[in-house]
This record gives C-alpha cells, sequence and structure tokens, in this order.
C-alpha cells in the first residue's frame, strides 16, 4: 500500500510515475471509507483526487503555494501532508475537519469555507512574494461552480494584471452544487466541448494564459501538463475537465445528492439518515402553493436550491418561477431588489452564513429604496451548518442594524408561515426573516408585521423575559422552572430584531425589577443590547444572554449554549439568585 | 433654447435630429455652470450628455426603464426629465442631487451612488417584466470603470442567462476615477483599439451579443444605433467609446482631478477651494516614509487613491508598494489578506462606504485567520461624504461585532499615527482604523494596541463620560461646560471599538453613578450599547449618545449632530439635568 507510507510531499514525489495511478485508487477508496461513515463532501473530493496528487507529485509545497478554493475538495491534499490517519482510521477521523485550516497544517493558508475566494486570497500570496523577492509558484485550485462568484472575477482581472508566475487550477466538473448557471458557466461547456478551443474565451479576454486537458482525472496527463506550467512567469488558467464523483457511480449518477451529504451505504449509496420535518422542506411547500395562485412571486436560489429542499424535478416544475443565479449572493439581493421594483414578489433563500456577501446589496441596493423583496436567512443557528466558516450565527449584527430592513424572528412555524406570507404580499418595505433551525408548532399568529410590536405572551410579575425567536422555547421552560419556586416571569416575544418596541419596554421597566433578554446568536451588535441601552438610565435592571464574539469552530450545540449560559437551567438560576 | 422647453422626454422627442447637437450644446452649457458653482461629478456627466440624450430620443422612459449605474452621471437625464430648472437656475440648485433618486422623479428607479449595481438591478426589472407579461425595454448604463467590480460580472453572467431583452450600454470613457486596472479594462482597451472586432471579447464570452461605437459622443450615430437595437429579443452589450470631461479642456485634459470636485473656476479650471490639512494627506505622507524604510509594505486603494491624495505622479513614485486594485472592494480585503499571509504589510485604504462590499471578506478571508492586514476606513463621519448612497456612519455595527478583528478609533493625528505604525508592524491581528474626518492634535499616544484597553484620561467623580474617536473633543467640551456648574466629569478614550474594557468599566460602575458613551455613529449595534449591555444589572445608570438607525439623504453635519443629541451643549445639560 502506497498511502501508508506518505508523511508528506516529499514521499509522494518518491513514487514512480507508473504508481500514481494506484495511490489514486488507495486514496479514492480511504476517501469513500470515511464519507460513508462521517459524511462530508463526497463529489467534489472525488473528482479531485488525481489533479492534488498531481500538483503535490509537481510543485514543492509549502514552498510552493496551494489555495484550495472553498476547500471542500482538500481531503486529498490533507492525506498528503501528513495527515493520512485521519482518512484511514475511524478513531482518528476528528483530527482533520473537512474545510482547510492553517491550525491543522503549515500546508493549510487559509481557513475557508465560502466560495470565489482562493484567486484573491493567493493574489494577494503572489503578491508578497513579488514583493519580498522570492520565487515559488503560487497555485489556486477553483471549481467552475466557485466562478460565478464576483470576488472570483474580481482576483481574475487582478492576477492578468500582475502579471506575474500564478497558477489558476480550474476545476471543472461541469457542476456547482446543483448544475451551474449564467454566462461564464455557458462558456466553460463551450470550451469544454471544443476541447479549449472555442471562439470565444473568458480566460484569455481577461487576460490570462490558458490550457485546457480534457482528462482531469488521468494522474499522468496532470503531471505532464503541471510539469510544463511550473515556474511559469506569467498568470495561467489550467482548465481541467474533471468528473464528479469520480469512481462512485452512485456519486457520479447523483451529483447534486452527494455533493455534500450525510452518512451512507457504501453498497448501494442509500443516505443512512432520512430527512425530518424542516423549515427547509416546509419553506418549499408553502411557496409551491403561493405560486400556484400568484405568478407575480418567484424564488431566488444563489448556487444552493437545498435551502429549500428543491431536487432538479422540483426546480423543473417551479419553471420561471425559480432562478438559480449560481453562487451570486451580491446579484442576488440587487436582483431581487429590482424585481420587487418592478412590481414581481421575490423570495430569495440562503443560508445566513453565505448572505454576508450581500451586506452591502443589503443596505445599498434593496433596503435604502425599500422595496419589498423577502429575504429568508437559513441556519442562523447552533444547529444549523457546523465550523467555523458556516456558522451562520452573525447575522444579527448583520442584518439589524440596517435602516429600514424589517427582520422578523419567528418562534414557530406557524409565526413563521404568517409572517412569510405577510412579507410576500405587502409592497411597503424589505422584510428579511430569521428562518429558524428546530422546528416546534406553536400559535403566535398575526396578520400584520409592519408595526414591529412585541407580543406579552405571558404576564407575571418582578421579572420579564424577553426571548427570541428560537430561544422563545427555552425561555418558556426557564419560566416553568422559575414558577416552581415561585417566581412568575412575564414572558415575551420580541418578533422583530431591528428596533425594539419601546412603549412595551418603558411598560416593563415600570412594572418590572429585572428584564432579561435571550437570544441564539452573538450579543454584541444584536438584539439584547438595544434592550440594554434603550433602558440604560431607567429604574430597571437589564441582563443579555447570548453568544460571545468568536468564531467557534466545530461544536457540539448543546454544549455550545450551556458555554454561554443559555439553557433554561441556567437562565433560571440566573433569575432565581437576582437580587433586584 | 432647446432646453428650456423640455419638460418630460416626450418633449425631446419632438425635437429634430439635427437640433440634438444644439440642445447638447446647451446641456453641456448648463452642466458646466452648475458644475463649477455647485462641484460635483464633472467628467462623467459631461461624458454622458450624448447617450444620454440619445436614450431619451429613442426610448420611452419610464415605460422603457433605465438604470444609471452609480448614477454619478445622471445629471442630463435629470435635466430631461422634469428637473432641468435644478440645473438652470442657481436658485433651484437644491431641488436635484447628484445621484438618480425615486423620490425626486418616477424616471429614476433606484437610489443609487456604489457602483456596480445597475446590471443586477435592472435584471430584476426584466424579470419582473417577463413574469408579468409586459414587454418594455430594459437599459443599464454601465461606466467602463464599474465593470471591474464583482456584482457587475455576476449581473452580466445572469443577463445573459435570463436571454431576454437587455441593453447594457457601456460607457466606456476608458477612465474609472483614475486610470483602469484589471484584465477586463485591457480587454476594452483592444476592444476600442480594433473598433470592437478583437479577436478575444468579454462580453461576447460571457454569452451577450455585443456592438461597438467609436463616436460615442455623437448624438445622431446613439440614436441610429439606438434605434436598431430599441425591442432586441436578447441581451446586447453596446459597447460606446466616450470621452469623459467633454466639451471643457481642463475636464478632458485632468481627468481625475475633474472625476468629482468641488466648485471651479469656469475660465481657467482652477478649483475655488485650496486643500486643507486632512487625514488623506497625513496617511498618504506617512505612509511614503514607512516604505522609503521598508519595502515590505505596500498600500492597496480599490479605485480611490483620493482616499490617500495619491495623485498620479505620487503613485508612480511608489511602484510596486501601490496596487491600485479597480473598484473590487472585495477582492481588495481577500488580497491584503494572502499578502499578509505571505508576509508582506499590506495597507488597504478606503472610504467607509464602500467598504460595506467586504463585510465577507472581512470576516471570512481576514479574520478568520487573524491574517495582520490593516484596513483603513476613511470618513466614517458626519463630515464625510455626504447623500445616503456615501455616509460614512454604518461601519461600526458593520467592523465591531466581526471576532478577532480589532477596531481602533484614534481621538488625534497623534493616536492615529501611532496606531497606523504599530497595526503596520505588529504580526498577529487584522486591525482596521476609523480614521476620523476632522483633524485635530492630541497627544494620546501608546506603543501597544493589543490589549484593548481604554485610558482615562481625566479623572472626576459622578458622571463619566466614555467618548469615542472623533468625538471625543466634544465630550472634553461638555466636560468643560458641566465644570462650570461644579460637575467634574470623569473622562474616557475608549481606543478600540471592537470591546469594552470591562476591568475598567467596573471600576467606573463602583465610583460613578452615571456613565455616558458618544459616539459618532449609528447606535445601533455600535460601542455604546455593549457598554450599556456589559452594565445592565450593576447599579449604576448607562445614557448612550449616538446617531439613530436611519438613512439621512443630505444634510448639514452640525444640525445632524444636534438633532440626534450630540453637541457638548445637549451631553452637557443631559447629565446635569440626570438624577441618580
Amino acid at each position: 500500500m502506497f498511502l501508508e507510507k506518505i508523511n508528506s510531499p516529499k514521499d509522494v514525489k518518491k513514487l514512480r510515475r507508473k504508481d500514481l495511478p494506484s495511490l489514486c485508487e488507495e486514496i479514492r477508496t480511504a476517501l469513500l471509507q470515511r464519507l460513508s461513515k462521517k459524511g462530508g463532501h463526497a463529489g467534489p473530493n472525488l473528482g479531485a483526487v488525481e489533479l492534488t496528487v498531481a500538483l503535490h507529485y509537481v510543485f514543492d509545497a509549502p514552498q510552493d503555494k496551494i489555495v484550495f478554493d472553498v476547500s471542500h475538495q482538500c481531503y486529498t491534499h490533507k492525506m498528503l501532508t501528513g495527515r493520512k490517519q485521519a482518512f484511514l482510521y475511524e478513531q482518528c477521523y476528528g483530527q482533520a475537519n473537512g474545510f482547510t485550516n492553517p491550525s491543522e497544517s503549515a500546508y493549510d493558508l487559509f481557513t475557508v469555507g465560502h466560495t470565489s475566494t482562493a484567486l484573491s486570497l493567493a493574489c494577494g500570496l503572489a503578491k508578497a512574494r513579488d514583493l519580498l523577492g522570492q520565487k515559488h509558484n503560487v497555485v489556486a485550485v477553483v471549481g467552475d461552480g466557485s466562478l460565478s462568484g464576483g470576488e472570483a472575477y474580481e482576483g481574475l482581472n487582478n492576477i492578468a494584471e500582475q502579471g506575474t508566475n500564478f497558477i489558476a487550477v480550474i476545476n471543472d466538473n461541469e457542476m456547482s452544487i446543483a448544475e451551474n448557471h449564467g454566462g461564464y458557466a455557458k462558456n466553460l461547456g463551450e470550451l469544454r466541448r471544443t476541447k479549449g478551443k472555442a471562439k470565444h474565451n473568458m480566460f484569455l479576454a481577461l487576460g490570462l494564459d490558458y490550457l485546457y486537458e480534457e482528462e482531469g482525472n488521468d494522474v499522468n496527463r496532470l503531471v505532464n501538463l503541471f510539469r510544463k506550467i511550473k515556474d511559469c512567469s506569467r498568470p495561467v488558467a489550467v482548465h481541467l475537465h474533471t468528473q464528479k464523483g469520480k469512481g462512485y457511480p452512485p456519486a457520479e449518477q447523483n451529483t447534486e445528492k452527494f455533493h455534500s451529504c450525510g452518512p451512507f451505504c457504501l453498497q448501494t449509496g442509500e443516505m443512512l439518515k432520512a430527512p425530518e420535518e424542516s423549515y427547509n422542506s416546509i419553506t418549499r411547500d408553502y411557496l409551491q402553493n403561493k405560486i400556484a395562485s400568484d405568478k407575480s412571486v418567484f424564488v431566488i436560489s444563489s448556487g444552493t436550491p437545498a435551502v429549500l429542499a428543491l431536487d432538479a424535478p422540483r426546480r423543473e416544475a417551479m419553471g420561471k418561477n425559480f432562478v438559480d443565479v449560481g453562487i451570486a449572493e451580491e446579484h442576488a439581493v440587487a436582483f431581487a431588489s429590482g424585481a420587487a421594483k418592478g412590481g414581481a414578489k421575490p423570495v430569495y433563500a440562503v443560508f445566513g452564513s453565505f448572505l454576508q456577501r450581500s451586506f452591502d446589496q443589503l443596505h445599498q441596493d434593496l433596503a435604502l429604496d425599500n422595496n419589498p423583496a423577502v429575504i429568508l436567512s437559513f441556519w442562523d443557528s447552533v444547529y444549523g451548518m457546523g465550523g467555523a466558516t458556516h456558522n451562520g450565527l452573525y447575522d444579527v449584527a448583520e442584518l439589524s442594524n440596517i435602516p429600514n430592513l424589517l427582520y422578523l424572528a419567528p418562534t414557530c412555524v406557524e409565526e413563521y408561515l404568517a409572517m412569510l406570507d405577510w412579507a410576500i404580499d405587502q409592497t411597503q418595505r424589505s422584510v428579511a426573516i430569521r428562518v429558524p433551525a428546530k422546528v416546534y408548532h406553536g400559535s403566535f399568529v398575526a396578520t400584520d408585521y409592519s408595526a414591529q410590536r412585541s407580543v406579552v405572551t405571558k404576564k407575571g410579575s418582578g421579572v420579564a423575559i424577553l426571548a427570541v425567536g428560537s430561544m422563545y422555547r427555552t425561555a418558556e421552560q426557564a419560566a416553568e422552572l422559575l414558577a416552581q419556586k415561585g417566581v412568575h416571569a412575564t414572558l415575551v416575544n420580541p418578533v422583530c430584531l431591528t428596533s425594539v418596541d419601546e412603549k412595551l419596554l418603558n411598560e416593563l421597566a415600570e412594572t418590572h425589577s429585572l428584564i432579561v433578554t435571550v437570544e441564539e446568536g452573538i450579543l454584541d451588535g444584536g438584539y439584547g443590547q438595544k434592550v440594554a441601552s434603550l433602558l440604560g438610565d431607567k429604574d430597571v435592571k437589564v441582563k443579555n444572554f447570548g453568544l460571545e464574539k468568536s468564531f467557534f469552530g466545530d461544536f457540539i450545540p448543546d454544549e455550545l449554549l450551556a458555554r454561554n449560559g443559555l439553557t433554561a437551567e441556567q437562565i433560571a438560576a440566573y433569575i432565581s439568585d437576582f437580587k433586584a
């Protein structure tokens, strides 16, 4: 076995050319073992085995710098750079996470999980090299899907202008997470069809040199190619045609399902966990019905139709009422704003972590004119996506402090659907909704959310608990614990994150000695601090519960809540111990 | 005179073809009158007269939708759509501002001042048209400089995919604010040189149709061209070669100075106001010296070298230590992060309003790995740029709630330079500095800002005032007013916006009955609310002074401060009236 002996890229270089395919097969077997047991980005990793082996065979990392865009294709790189045990032995799986990670290895240059960043990051590495008089190669590995992001285009532009050694490896597996969209993707398709000889070529147009390789999963052809361009003096785009899911028939046949997946049966490719009721499918079902009765409603996705549990047949069925703009969150928001101005009813559904790309567009392109588009931000929750690059816990400071924009926080499915229905049909303002991650059913339903009024759901005395959205259930539990001790807390559903209900808060301040806020997000810049500020010079004490400002990495959700004092028991204990 | 008779585009259409050049000359004369007296975007407006007249001659606004990118070329459009008096009569200048503005006119579709948004906004308008079964034309007017922004690329991609009527008028005056940068700009240059026939063509590569017009200031040629493409069934890029500053020799010769300018002498082109000492030139002088002694330091601009008062000869002199990436704020931050990781010392200088484009890059590409790049955010102040699209008052909520990132707020020139010097040479973390707008000299200088400690600058009793950065001087004045009444306030310079100095605050809470915070920015999500939150359940009252969350439009700075209670007198009065 070759893989067992590889502790660094130096060991890869010791192999004979003819042994490289065997190494690739061993890697693929290890990948599938881990992926089937632990889940992860199956398709991208399976397709990038050969190009990664070839890169480490030819280039000299870590002197040569290799940056993986979005880095969900970096497992092979990890195996070849001292972390093979995390793929070979189940008990070691925890030693390497699914993204490049400088704290794991000097071969990992950046912590990356958002797309379209590698060209710009690597352009900076090349600039430093040139300025410091160094000579190494700089390589960025970028998927075709990532090229839809504006940041990638800005990077290509500046790489061309910089004009020195830069190797952009375009790993073209003909797919984003789902199918690709946009003019650039058509150009890539034309280049594939013509084996790189198409009349129009975006890379040449932007000023890079260009090479095409049809056999992007043939490790020895890639070695030849990379040897040819190593130490090149100009920026070059090396366009490789690879196969997503390569070598595992279920992943080759169902590329979208296997882009990123949970544990699966290696024999059959069946997923081991059945999908549960989720806000993703709840939202999809609602929107399908809504569109059936109102053809001016349409759904926007930015390359992640899974946000709405929309598989290909369902997307097809939605026709013109579904638009996937590719991984282009900036465009998605401006596009929604324009469509709302034009009289349509756009609903943009996106994971909160990725909506960060649209901060300026939310501010300037949408909220400034208060166009009535609807933004649904998913998985802004400790129960959402894991990892420092995907945690959606920073949304409240981002969205709630933008003027005009109304950011609603439903506490249950029924309240969410009422908000969503109201938001789509109203024509007065831009509305965002913080879609919860955990499904609770309840009954707080209003027909108009424009007044931004909070709701007292239970009248008590002494202490009032204002629990935002997903934390309402926790506050209810805290109130039950307190009731057992004879403390009868007032409970409030704030409803909206973008302002505090001043009238209600002033009333509460006069009748209570303690106001407690609870939110599932970073405390700084959030809801509770607004409450503390409003009441800072009143005769009432305020205590804010929320998450410390930090990147959290991988964590167990309930543990993270407990570490931040966000359990019902901890909240009840604070209130019990409080001396007015 | 033709212009006098034009009250709407219908009146333009009544003119004979041969009279259009005269109308253009009248418009240009009016433009120069207003520009010379009031200042504004001279170059872009002078170059876009003919294309705007031709658009309104051929298309039928407001049924046909015309969207101006960044909209600093929209003066002619305003003159032709019912607002000529704001250009013809000095007493009416205030009736139209410098950007498209839906509250002024139904012909203005969006409030726009950030670049690269028109293609996406108009793509949304076209989607709504198609969905609602309407038939009008959608036109986006985009400068060559704006095409460097990733949002524009995302827009082009999706316009191509949408595939229906869309007219992208590329107003190519060969300039961004300064010269263009990036591979795309080289492609535009090649297209100009070949009169549109270059082998490589980015628009064709992305899937749009393409037309070229060399005489972009010949109104009748443009009328012919637009008539040809009106009601086209596919997206087309109409590439017009225009002249920035057209018709006014000083603006033709010095395009950068006249891109946007203050009042000037119409005869000589001399600016009427001499530049004062500013943080722009202070920063430039510091950086020039720093680079002289350390060649690993380099400056990044995103198309606005005026941030550092860097004219062309000075940029030239900086050589490799100055990089203008074009209007590409996303790239700029990721590029800086990569360069810092590679061992260089990048300093990215940008207007705060435009840094909003980089929110995700600051969060994910920079701060997550804590790479030691330096970000200088300028004009986050009521004394910065005017208008809802340019007010830099939203930076604190944006930057101060990102984990890891240190956001410093200097109170005076000397403190700023000490912070800047420390930030560049340290290698441990990402640092942003909120560069003030008004120049004060002072003496709060430290040699290490990593500890994030606030500084008690004056010990008093009863009340403590924590005044952030630019507001420190106001707090000093408030303290003087209070001293006259026998109240001796403690004064604190918080130094840093990203955290509160818990130890100091707890001490102050024990020894004072009132803590007052003062900041020149939106209160929500800002510094003061963090203080109120920390002290919410302590035995001390907290009062936060700052700006209400709002878009402000045009305002007189001191009036805006007064409207928000931010004068020394108002702060002193609150404290005087306060009953513990």
